[in-house]
């Protein structure tokens, strides 16, 4: 019904996770009335993304060389490693400066109910740099679910005979959050998980 | 903090409407597990709808030649003309293939409360169209809103001379909806456009 180049181009808009038709098509609405330079840059973005960034060598996090800043840096701290589900979540940690170890980005969190075992998502490869570098202690950084505990029981285990603290991130009622909008299952968390007021 | 490919094709995927900083990270990450195929399909879309795909110089519908398929169609009816606010109304009206006359596209609505006025919607190029062609009766397909209310009055006023039925698509409660979401401003035009039951 479109011009072929409009339709290619909806199609290929279709491709990205939640896009369905209608977004699509105002995706490719938006491209015809972006300027031309708008156009090149964002075509020539998509390639060079494609072309130039990479898994780091070492923690699997994005980079354009094969050892990311990160893990190249000698400002980090070796002994802490922060392990986390996804490379986002690095660059979620470092723009708030706050955490100053190193990362491990597993490829995604297991889950037996979708089939997802630990060799699926690289588990290995931590085990391995662990047992290298020998860290004094690992923080595992996941979205409090089902997999991700059971990715962190998981950690426990193969690493538990290393002399090496193994700690997860508190999970409980996000700070600004209204009481009425907490699901059960977080005020739950946040009860057995309480703290003394000091 | 990102890879500058990523950063600059995050910013990119920015320009796109209602796409914010989230959403952009999103598609970029998307991009990046793309197969290169997909990636290479996709940027060379974006090149060829900005290359290839322009506006038709009868209709203003979107074409990939200088003259698009319906107008230079022999088998549609030059005598009832649609008039839509957006190419995108062309491409729905088509999806049902009920209609058989040809299209005009204007570039909105007309809205002083936004200072859109005739001549920033190409009104004078419908204006010209019919009275070269003479069409019976022009159908205004303009969603329902104080614009293409505006808009219908404008073109009912600067061509009302001419013998032509001047109509517009019925507004009222779309079918299959929930009565309950129905908001007032529709309900009291459904109830005074009510029809005889026959």
């Amino acid at each position: 019904m479109y011009p072929a180049d409009l339709e290619n181009l909806i199609e290929s808009f279709e491709f990205f996770p939640g896009v369905g038709r209608k977004t699509a098509e105002r995706m490719a609405f938006a491209v015809m009335n972006m300027s031309e330079e708008r156009v090149h840059l964002l075509s020539s973005s998509i390639e060079n993304v494609k072309e130039n960034i990479c898994l780091c060598s070492i923690c699997n996090s994005f980079t354009d060389s094969s050892v990311c800043n990160i893990c190249s840096s000698e400002l980090r701290d070796d002994s802490v490693l922060c392990v986390v589900e996804d490379p986002r979540s690095v660059f979620l940690f470092e723009s708030l400066g706050l955490f100053k170890g190193k990362y491990h980005v597993l490829k995604g969190l297991i889950s037996p109910a979708m089939g997802i075992n630990p060799e699926d998502i690289e588990l290995e490869k931590l085990v391995d740099r662990v047992r290298n570098v020998h860290p004094k202690e690992i923080i595992l950084a996941f979205r409090p679910s089902i997999e991700g505990e059971t990715t962190a029981l998981y950690i426990k285990r193969v690493l538990g005979d290393l002399d090496i603290k193994i700690s997860k991130i508190a999970s409980g009622v996000p700070i600004g959050a209204d009481m009425e909008y907490i699901d059960a299952m977080t005020l739950e968390r946040a009860l057995r998980d309480r703290k003394n007021v000091e």
